[in-house]
């Protein structure tokens, strides 16, 4: 099996196979203020953005939402579009909607097509999972069931048990993002991702975030992960690193390991 | 106890206890060709030179060796000189002495004081370690003591153990480079690295060898590595990158880790 795997989109790998992917997370609170994060981040080329949902003061409006959705597609051109709520549970901005209303506006997302991969936490109710797999599935939509730990970083077992659980979930990609409070947790997530990359069937994403964690940003690709995140105009979460920076230093890194 | 370490001379950290130090290899057959290298990698400024002795033709004459040593030296500057015969067994190339007569010059090269450090491999005979530990000592210069393996990479508990025979051996500084024939060997290397830089009292320099454990020679320093081979004019061994990338990487490494 490929112990590294491109997350694909209709069957073909995004950016021709690159390994990793980057993607730059979307935060603007209109779409004004989207569209002006848009002309600071498209001169950069990610790979990929991440809408952030969560930050968007519209998102009780699932019409506004996916006109929104349609304006950031269209100014993004080729560039697939990741749609993100994230639970404050999992680091993300307080919002109005109760999971039901959130289930809704995911399936109507979906619907309207103008996204091609959609982020939810697998630690979610299981019903509800199903529900925004099967919206996905129907729709094209690629789905990466996520899991993520802003206060520390479990342990080897249990992180590894976090790869597996979205793949047994369904997901297209699976997603772990946890906080280090040393180096020893930085290689046990860099060990984790490894492990995960050889028995998973589906591309994996990890990092470890904060200023100790920024590391895997960088190197977490040779380890398995298939895309990182960047900041183009304004970051997501604690040690992203600019994403001219993390060019440089994958292009040195993919020449020192012979990938170029 | 402090867990990264750097490498000190006369009670200073060499660079001002820049972490990690850069150092860059010496490989020319004769003076006229050492000082050719030396005018193409003292402009990038390394922070520590390694002369490999046996690539010198000259080899088998003390006096010819000093008299090199010498005028290397003083066109380094301020530059600490690392003097290194790398045994055959270990990588290094091809000499017509024995032991004894390495033990000599070591012994001639120490007295003559126009080094700083002087590397041993920690697999030599006891009695020659005590020898060139005794030599090193009575001059006032750092002895680092080196474990090599260009086929693979030793298991963790095989690796801690290299460093900590190199500690208990009398070392200044415990070097461990090692050969991965895949990624899971990276991560050996590193947590080894990490392991031992928590336990050891003195300062470690570690890297995995060749394209795949090019990662180790840049992120190394974050693991616990106080030092970092890269190549300014040739490399001396497999995996070395240019310092000009290796400095372009650490900088941003260190810039994202918070640690400028």
């Amino acid at each position: 099996m490929q112990i590294n795997k491109p997350i694909e989109l209709n069957g073909q790998p995004i950016a021709g196979g690159k390994f990793p992917l980057i993607c730059t997370p979307l935060v603007g609170r209109t779409l004004d203020k989207l569209m002006a994060e848009l002309a600071v981040v498209l001169p950069k080329k990610p790979d990929v953005l991440e809408w952030r949902v969560d930050y968007f003061e519209q998102i009780g409006d699932a019409a506004g939402v996916i006109s929104a959705a349609v304006a950031i597609k269209k100014a993004a051109g080729d560039i697939p579009l990741l749609f993100t709520r994230r639970s404050t549970m999992e680091g993300g901005e307080k919002i109005a909607l109760s999971e039901e209303q959130v289930i809704a506006m995911y399936t109507a997302v979906c619907e309207s097509k103008t996204i091609d991969l959609i982020d939810y936490e697998m630690a979610n109710d299981a019903a509800n999972i199903v529900r925004v797999r099967d919206a996905a599935k129907a729709n094209g939509i690629k789905l990466v069931l996520s899991f993520h730990n802003f206060s520390y970083t479990p342990g080897l077992e249990t992180l590894a048990a976090k790869f597996l659980t979205a793949d047994q979930l369904g997901a297209d990609v699976a997603k772990v993002a946890v906080m280090p409070r040393d180096l020893d947790d930085v290689l046990t997530l860099l060990t984790a991702t490894r492990e995960a990359s050889k028995k998973l069937r589906i591309p994996l994403i990890s990092m470890s975030m904060g200023p100790l964690g920024a590391l895997t940003r960088m190197i977490g690709g040779a380890f398995g992960s298939s895309l990182s995140f960047a900041v183009g105009a304004a970051a997501s979460a604690p040690g992203q690193v600019p994403i001219e920076d993390l060019n440089t230093v994958l292009s040195i890194v993919n020449k020192s390991m012979g990938c170029t």
